[in-house]
């Protein structure tokens, strides 16, 4: 499948529309203005205080690919300044030989290429990465040349010379980065580069991050032989990515066997409800399969948007509609609670459950992992932020794609879409509701993805019953001229129960929405929240400070004062006030909850 | 009420005769062997590779008082050889001015008395305790003037001379010795300096430990005020216990409603099912009320000995069954898994919740606690053994009591008391079984507790009926002559429900029998055993190897492969295998439960 971008692709309006131009009008900015000490400041390439990091320039070079997305439909003449002022010192701090890192260059000049563990070539895949965006938008034509002169010195040291210290890089990125400069330049070595990176990955013993193993950064196997999703999340999948997209252009079976392999590992075994990854915080690692903790979950946001990503790029190889639910899923839930709703605040992890009780305890002693209960704008490691705003910066291009002549509707979001034969014009109230109106004009084949969570989805074309494929599937329909589709998703709210080796969930269920996981929060629903049970699905729908709020009936286990008693607990009516996981924390610090007693 | 003391009481046979038999031949020998390159050679004050540690003495200390107790009843040529020769060796080393610590006078001879934090006072404290068990046993009078001398120096330098560094030590334990060498020596000083330390603890800024809080070491308020169990669980109940004893002792009314307001914090909010408390690896720490987690409970072995005792320091000062009742919990559970079934493995924290695959996980990486599914012979700070040596080796004196001039029958062990106008033989199955036969002669009055945990229970005097009064109190038999005593405890199955606030079990029940707590093994149930409902309690009783177990009818969710899915698991009907939670991981590694979906 060829997904379509946004020269086919637009928003019109809707939930993603807003999300999107928050990012565009608030975020971005945002980011920006609390980077530019540290971060931005950074490329100035000489000595501070605070000193800098070693992975900085990835969280400008971020920075700089969600202006280049974002730019296209909200083009905004201080970011194009800032832009350009970046990328000037880019280029006037990068070395003669092509090579910049601004840590490196000012702390460490005589140690460029000698450190695995340290992010180098990560930084240079994000760079790169950027200056693809920025080209191919053309907010900035000056990168491009500047990072291929780096990825020609990186391909000169790494494959023609083999002179560094190390193979490949203990944080892939490089990897998908090189393809993408391939794709974009049609330069071949571009790609040899990077499939050598995943030819010898996994083939020696190199240096790991101190006091951990070959898994954490996949050095444990050869690629092709890794069939279990291991290791630290967000370089796991971003070297899937790799596999994937190098298995596709090089014709390597053995590449795209192995990345639709941890494609499951991951689906069937290791993903959070919300689409999270990553369940340890010691490592930010995948831990066991079915290893799902609700409290003390990672689940970065990083890593979601890696698998969000890993998605669309499988369905590139052979597409399938289960792709696009995975995406689905990360997208709606895990991504959007990554940032807050004023668009300013960021999760770095995303718990499935808050006790405000054991965050006391937690902040008030040297507990290792403390999760947190209210975002915020920036972090130590504040990789999350900028990663969100190119995100949501490239989400026109996971709605539609063309394959066998068809264009598919992979996603729902309110868009317009334009090729060759035909023009459609879709609206729906999606997340928040399963009405889809499509006017599609022209002529050729229609492939309309069914979501897996509908209830009993309808459709009518041009006033008239059509039947439709089982969920979890497409449908098509042949436009010849105007034709008028209107389909009824059925976003029914239903439980959702996990697999009994999530035994975290023993007993417990779910409460879905169309794409999107509920949960109840202490501010509506008091405390101790392991004690509610939803009882029924008929409740009341509202919206309450532009948050969806479902009120359903439920029941609270209530006991008398005893620590232990023989009393069984009393069932109390009562009423739950279920909201969307997105929008959780928006209200303050409180407690939260998505299973609920069965 | 006055406690009858080993004179007086005599094990005769049953289960807790094996048990303290078991210490008193197996453990007792076995854990000087482990001890014995290190905290026993310590003695001999030379420095060493590897170096000493601040804490060896407490325990060599712990080992001397266990042997004290033990050989009243296991006389054993060998111990008693090993006791002469260290007991040899302390007072050999011990410095002129009284002054003994193997690991300051060999490694920090010009550090004594400067770090608040490291143990010196704790390692008097129980070198005080093994001198007046040995004195008061007879197994060894040298060891009891050279402590009083000790004790004497310590007085000199914090209560006269005031010039030590510190005023409190960082663990509290010599406040309590000091009270017991005051009882034993009737020597007011030790008295005095015991409650200087009390009045003194919270009343200034003292060294903490590093990266604690004053509450770590309850030097957060005075301890009058304190009203909440905070901090390191054995350094809190350590503290309580000098409490205790001092307000007894000195009619300090402030003293004793603070102890007995902890007490109640603990009880009421802060102990597991199991008896366990500090339920937080870090600091192991007490956490906030109803914090329980199961499956990373700390629950450290020595803590729940700490409960017990304290629970017989209470009873001194107003007797009340639920101190009893409290002891039993500690008893059966917690302290009993303490031990293996063989005597010579311990464990340091004990778990509520076992499973393998993030046992796995944690021991592969470095995750900061790693709980342990199979008991170890040592540990680094290998506190506990022979904390439940000495613990076993006073057993009997928890049984009996005096009050009012009638003899208290406290718990239900086999067993021979005789006071001066009484004699009763107590033949019991108990923990296993609830049938009691006491056959009393002699004139007075016999109170007899009902466990709290006790079904329906009947008593017949002389073959007749005998009303009692409801569980959870006593109820009294006048004796006059020969009497027998027939009573039926009643220990039946009983379903047990954690108060709503302990949100790790909402929606789940335990199991009980009698006093013990039972858990599920994987060994017998499978994995995965979270899904597990007991649903009857009728069921068979065995014994295998030499393990009671009960076979209970249950059912199992269980689901199909999907990871997430809208079908409601089957219950599938199974049958489970409970055994005490005492007996677990004796079997080799495996899952454990013990709290069942309800």
């Amino acid at each position: 499948m060829k997904p379509l971008g946004p020269d086919s692709v637009v928003l019109t309006d809707g939930f993603f529309k807003e999300v999107v131009g928050r990012n565009a009008e608030v975020s971005l900015m945002n980011i920006y203005r609390r980077f530019q000490p540290t971060r931005f400041a950074a490329l100035d390439c000489v000595k501070r205080d605070p000193p800098s990091h070693i992975f900085f320039d990835s969280d400008v070079a971020k920075w700089l690919e969600s202006a280049a997305y974002l730019s296209v439909r909200y083009p905004s003449e201080a970011i194009a300044k800032i832009v350009g002022e970046t990328v000037g010192k880019i280029v006037a701090h990068q070395l003669p030989c092509g090579y910049f890192n601004s840590y490196y260059q000012v702390y460490k000049p005589d140690r460029i290429f000698c450190e695995r563990t340290e992010h180098e070539l990560y930084c240079a895949g994000h760079l790169i990465e950027a200056a693809v965006a920025l080209d191919g938008t053309g907010l900035n034509k000056e990168l491009l040349p500047a990072m291929r002169k780096y990825a020609d010195y990186i391909y000169e040291r790494f494959y023609v010379k083999r002179d560094a210290a190390f193979v490949t890089c203990g944080h892939p990125e490089i990897e998908l980065a090189l393809i993408r400069l391939y794709e974009h330049t049609k330069e071949e070595k571009y790609l040899r580069l990077a499939k050598f990176f995943l030819d010898e990955r996994g083939t020696r013993a190199e240096e790991i991050y101190p006091g951990r193993e070959p898994q954490y950064d996949q050095t444990h196997l050869p690629v092709r032989e890794q069939r279990e999703a291991v290791g630290h999340a967000v370089r796991a999948i971003y070297l899937y990515i790799a596999m994937a997209d190098a298995g596709r252009l090089t014709h390597d079976d053995a590449l795209i066997d192995a990345a639709k392999t941890l494609f499951r590992s991951i689906v069937d075994q290791k993903m959070y409800i919300t689409g999270g990854t990553g369940s340890n915080y010691v490592g930010e690692w995948f831990t066991e399969p079915y290893d799902l903790p609700n409290e003390y979950a990672y689940a970065e946001t990083c890593s979601a948007i890696a698998l969000a990503l890993f998605c669309g790029r499988l369905s590139k190889i052979e597409n399938r509609a289960e792709y696009h639910e995975v995406f689905e899923r990360v997208l709606c839930n895990n991504i959007l609670a990554g940032q807050s709703l004023s668009g300013k605040g960021f999760f770095y992890t995303n718990p499935l459950e808050t006790n405000l009780p054991h965050l006391k305890f937690a902040h008030e002693h040297a507990v290792p992992y403390q999760p947190i209960a209210e975002r915020v704008e920036l972090f130590d490691c504040s990789c999350c932020p900028p990663n969100l705003t190119r995100f949501f910066g490239q989400l026109e291009t996971a709605l539609y794609g063309e394959e066998e002549s068809a264009l598919l509707v992979n996603q729902y979001l309110s868009s317009k879409v334009s090729i060759a034969d035909m023009v459609l014009l879709l609206q729906s109230e999606y997340p928040l509701g399963g009405h889809v109106r499509i006017d599609a004009e022209g002529t050729g084949t229609l492939k309309l993805r069914i979501p897996a969570w509908s209830g009993k989805p309808t459709c009518t074309v041009n006033g008239k019953p059509y039947p439709i494929r089982p969920r979890g599937k497409y449908f098509t329909v042949k436009i010849e001229g105007k034709t008028e589709i209107a389909l009824d998703l059925d976003p029914r709210l239903r439980f959702v129960y996990a697999n009994e080796r999530v035994t975290e969930n023993s007993g417990r269920r779910a409460v879905e929405y169309g794409p999107l996981v509920l949960c109840a929060e202490g501010v509506d629903n008091g405390s101790a929240l392991r004690n509610l049970s939803v009882t029924s699905l008929h409740g009341e729908r509202r919206t309450e400070g532009g948050i969806p709020c479902f009120l359903l009936p439920a029941e609270r286990l209530t006991t008398d004062g005893a620590l232990y008693s023989r009393k069984k607990p009393k069932k109390v009516p009562c009423t739950v006030k279920l909201i969307p996981y997105y929008a959780w924390a928006n209200r303050g610090e409180t407690d939260m909850q998505i299973w609920f007693l069965a």
